[in-house]
C-alpha cells in the first residue's frame, strides 16, 4: 500500500471573481499527494527553492506525506504560476510563469519511492516521465497526465510515454489533440491502442469517463453551485483515483469505477476554496458522504420497457 | 395512456460533414411524436401546407400517431429550415428559415387532444404554449421546451408559461439564460422556484440532469463515435421522456429517472442518421438493449472507504 507521485511543487498567485491570493501552495504533486494521502502512504518527488517555508512543509507533514524526495535547491526559487479565472471557470488565463528551480528538475527517486506499488507521473516533460517510469520497474499500476503544450510540441515523446504506462488521465481537449480526432470516444479508443489498459477522460463540470478495452464507465460531476478556485482539480481527481486504487488489493474494473467516484469527490472539495485549503481540512466522513451522494444521484432501476397490452 | 404534443412540423434541408439532404421531414412535433410513439398513444398538433406529401404522412401513420389535429393549409407551404453543421456538431448554423404556414400557427385542439393525460409544449411562441396548457386543464403532467430567441425577446412571457407547467425541458445554455446565472445547478434551482416540480437540463454529448425540489439525478450521454445529424435530438429526448412517463401509472421520481434514460436512448438513435430515418426504423429490442447499456456503464458498488489498520 504505497504510491509515488512525481511532479511540480509550486507557489500560485490567483485571481478569481471571488477573491485573490498572492502566494499560496500549489503544484500538481502537491494537489495529488494531498488528495491521495487520505487513502494511502504517499511519496512526493519534486523540487523547491529555499523560499519554500515551514507553513508549506506543514501541509505535507499534517498528511504524513513522505517528502524525502522533494529536493531543496539552496538559494533557488520555487516554481511560480500566476493565473486568472473569469466567470467561465473552465479556462485558466496564465498571467506569469516562472519555472525557477523546476526548469532543470531531474527527479531523483530513493529506493523507497522506486518500490511503490503505484506510480503517478504528473504533467512534466514526457522524456522525464518515461525515465521515472523505467526506474520503477516493479510498479504494478502506473498512470500519467500530460498537457496541450507537450502534445503540440513533442507528440511523439508523449506517445512513447503513453506506451509504457497502464493508465492515461487527461482532459477531453487533450485526448482529442493526442489522438487527432474530434470525437472523444474515438479519441479514447485510439489512446488505448497506443498501449495503456485504461484511459480516464476528465470533463470538468461535466464529469469523467473511464475507458478500457472492453468496458466504458461514465459519471457526472458532483453538483456544485459555486466553484471558487478550480486550480489543481485535475490533480486532486487523479490523487483520489490513484490513492483509492493503492488502498485496494485488486486493481480491477470494479475498483477503478469506485476510484473514479473518489477522484470526483476529492476534486469537488478542492474547488470549494483557494488552493489546498479545503482538502487540507477534509475528513473521511465528508468524503464518504459525497461518495454516498454519488450513488444516490446516479441510481435508477433497470426495468426494460414492455408495451402494455390492451385491457379487456 | 395518452400524450399530446403541440409544435412544428417542417421540412429541413441539412448539410453536415457526412452528407446533405435537400428536403426531409423535420420539426419538433415530428421528432417528439415519433419518439414517444414507441411508448404511448400520441396526438400531434401542428400545421402543414399542401406540399406535405404522402411520404411524410406515412411516417406518422406507420407509428400510429394521431394526426387529426395537424391542420393542412391549402395552397400554403410547410415551415422550412435550412441548416449546416460543421465538425462541432453541438452548433447548428441556420442558413434559411421560411416560417410559411407556421407563422400564423394557432393550435386547434380536439377534445381528444385536450383530454390527454400528458401534454408537451414544444418550442413555439410562449403565449401560445400557455393558451394550450390552459385548454388541457385535466392534464396530469405538462412539460415545455423553449429557446434562446424567446428568452431574449420575451422572457416575461416565457416565465408566465413556466409557472403553469410541471416540468421544463431545456438545454444548459437556455437554463442559464432563463435564470440569468452562470452556474447551471443554480439556474435549475431558480427555475424550480418559478413553479415547476421538475427541471430537465439537456447537455448534448455530456448527458442530462433532472432536478426536483428534493432530488438531483444526472446521467452521461450514450457514447457515440459518430454523430451524423443532431437535428431533433432534443425533441427526440423529450419524446422518449414524456412517452415513457405516459406509459407509467405513477409519475414519480423513479419513473422520471427511467424516463431520463429512455429519452437519452431515443436521442442517441436519432443522431445516427439524417432526420427521422433512424428512429423510424427502430425496434423495442434495440431500445431495451441501450437501456441495459446505460445501467452497465453507470453502475458502481457503494462501498465507503475505510482506512485499513496496520497489519500485525
Amino acid at each position: 500500500m504505497s504510491l509515488t507521485v512525481v511532479g511540480s511543487v509550486a507557489f500560485d498567485a490567483l485571481e478569481t471573481p471571488f477573491g485573490k491570493r498572492d502566494k499560496i501552495l500549489g503544484g500538481a504533486a502537491t494537489h495529488f499527494s494531498l488528495s491521495s494521502s487520505f487513502y494511502t502512504n504517499v511519496n512526493a518527488v519534486g523540487v523547491v527553492g529555499s523560499d519554500f517555508g515551514d507553513e508549506e512543509w506543514a501541509v505535507f507533514k499534517r498528511h504524513t506525506i513522505n517528502t524525502d524526495d522533494i529536493e531543496i535547491v539552496e538559494n533557488g526559487k520555487t516554481f511560480f504560476w500566476r493565473g486568472r479565472y473569469d466567470y467561465d471557470m473552465n479556462t485558466a488565463h496564465t498571467l506569469d510563469t516562472q519555472l525557477n528551480v523546476f526548469e532543470t528538475f531531474n527527479p531523483k527517486l530513493s529506493e523507497n519511492s522506486k518500490n511503490a506499488r503505484l506510480l503517478f507521473l504528473a504533467n512534466i516533460l514526457p522524456m522525464l516521465q518515461k525515465q521515472v517510469r523505467e526506474q520503477c520497474e516493479n510498479a504494478e499500476f502506473v498512470a500519467m497526465d500530460t498537457m496541450n503544450f507537450w502534445i503540440s510540441s513533442m507528440k511523439d515523446a508523449v506517445i512513447e510515454t503513453v506506451k509504457v504506462v497502464d493508465c492515461v488521465i487527461i482532459n477531453d481537449a487533450e485526448a482529442r489533440q493526442l489522438a487527432d480526432v474530434p470525437n472523444v470516444i474515438t479519441a479514447a479508443k485510439k489512446i488505448l491502442e497506443m498501449g495503456p489498459k485504461a484511459v480516464v477522460i476528465k470533463r470538468g463540470e461535466y464529469g469523467a469517463a473511464l475507458f478500457t478495452e472492453k468496458s466504458y464507465f461514465a459519471i457526472p460531476a458532483y453538483p456544485l453551485e459555486s466553484v471558487f478556485d478550480p486550480t489543481g482539480a485535475g490533480d486532486t481527481f487523479a490523487g483520489g483515483f490513484m490513492g483509492y486504487l493503492a488502498s485496494q488489493e485488486k486493481i480491477d474494473e470494479d475498483a477503478m469505477r469506485r476510484a473514479m467516484i473518489f477522484g470526483s469527490v476529492m476534486a469537488s472539495f478542492n474547488v470549494e476554496k483557494f488552493g489546498t485549503e479545503r482538502v487540507d481540512a477534509l475528513t473521511h466522513d465528508e468524503i464518504n458522504q459525497r461518495f454516498a451522494d454519488f450513488k444516490r444521484f446516479t441510481h435508477f432501476e433497470e426495468i426494460p420497457f414492455e408495451r402494455a397490452t390492451s385491457a379487456g
